[in-house]
């Protein structure tokens, strides 16, 4: 941390829509969502404050409950660190809220599971009014037949064949806890509940689940390519821009919000 | 029309993201949806194609089913119309569906009514994801009392209390057929029916909706509004963010698509 921190430990959470950014973390250049909050919480703090994230998301990966903490270097009230970075940050990113932890609280390492969302549009033509916030395929998908696919990767698993070749993760074993898939009028939406995901896994899966529903590959086929451990015979990287971050959950004893308005605002 | 027609009159349903452009209607050098729409018409009939439109929006606001006709000047098969005029269109306007229809049809003139909604976030924090696509207001609203102004305003009126002072209409009497309010987790959403609908009458009546909605006037005060016929008595008028313009209806006998997939996008 830049500054000894002088108020207890804090957790934010943030909602983004990231279709302007390369991804969360910070770089010297490209414009992030990281290096957009740093900059916003450090202007309203008046001296560098620095930021740990409960899961990185990628270039047009968007986040409804993004977790962070930090350790203040100045007392202001909860409250006004919502407001008053607000005031600092583009549009497109908000501090939903955000509350008092203790030193032990770390938001990547605390977090129990992560869960994602991804929504799909099935048309004909393309998207336009969603443009950047939804998949889309123009093939019509078979919910049952991407349900049976899901089967085999619930549990403990070495993910490697859903593993972008960037992946920084020491291990390839992850946990799945669940992956539900249901219609919503013209969309789809998956939701992933696991205890973490390595680089473009869920990407990965998409890309794979589609070949299934749109029956280009068997239901059978999704243990073969996790059987395999090798990303080359996995179905293409799908599309980021229908990906939402739902964010981390914690142990309930520290009370931390995991739902925000954010979440009401897709296809249910 | 730029050229004789070739082939016969069509409808073409169109859905926009307004956010970029300076409204539907076509200008000189602002970027507008009309302008878009017709250069890629235009650059798939290697000709000249101008539109006529069921509804023109305003900067900002969005459409899921805007109807146009045109008279093209090249014969074409119907699905070519949508998918090689998509080719030419930016990612945020999208050509859902083409039809053939008689020369008496008329995307403005033929349309029995035009429905709108508006989609309006609750909450203390400013959208992020949605930023530009939904309303706000952090004052919680009360249904019942929203739902009660909305009576005096259903059936034909002068409604020149919210009509722009820039509006061209002849009359400002319109027939306002419903008005539903509806909670979606931490959206309101709010769909109007009216035969035709008055240069920013509905932001106009969503100001005033919610200024009774947040207690700040009673709801029989939308009578006393309605009845002065006077702008400067109605509420400011309310944001573009929010608003679609969800498509006019037409004889059902023209069998003209009424549910676009861009419409289960929206909070419901």
């Amino acid at each position: 941390m830049a500054e000894r921190a002088k108020g207890p430990r804090l957790a934010l959470g943030i909602a983004y829509r990231g279709q302007a950014y390369s991804g969360w973390q910070r770089q010297p250049v490209e414009p992030t969502v990281q290096g957009r909050l740093e900059s916003a919480l450090s202007e309203f703090a008046a001296q560098p404050v620095d930021t740990m994230c409960a899961g990185r998301t990628d270039t047009g990966v968007h986040g409804l409950n993004q977790v962070v903490h930090i350790d203040p270097p100045v007392v202001r009230e909860l409250n006004s660190w919502v407001r008053g970075t607000n005031r600092y940050l583009p549009p497109d990113i908000a501090v939903l809220w955000c509350r008092e932890v203790g030193p032990e609280f770390h938001a990547r390492y605390s977090a129990l599971g992560r869960r994602y969302t991804y929504v799909l549009l099935e048309s004909p033509v393309r998207p336009a009014i969603e443009v950047g916030s939804a998949g889309w395929v123009f093939t019509p998908l078979d919910g049952d037949r991407m349900r049976e696919a899901t089967c085999v990767l619930i549990g403990e698993h070495d993910f490697s064949a859903f593993r972008s070749s960037e992946c920084q993760a020491n291990s390839p074993v992850r946990r799945l806890n669940a992956i539900e898939i249901r219609r919503c009028g013209a969309y789809w939406r998956f939701d992933f509940d696991g205890n973490a995901f390595l680089h473009h896994m869920i990407r990965n899966i998409m890309g794979c689940l589609i070949a299934v529903g749109a029956g280009r590959r068997p239901p059978s086929w999704m243990a073969e390519v996790l059987a395999a451990r090798l990303r080359l015979h996995a179905a293409p990287t799908f599309s980021p821009a229908g990906l939402y971050f739902a964010g981390p959950y914690y142990d309930p004893a520290l009370d931390l919000p995991t739902h925000t308005a954010a979440m009401d605002w897709l296809p249910r």
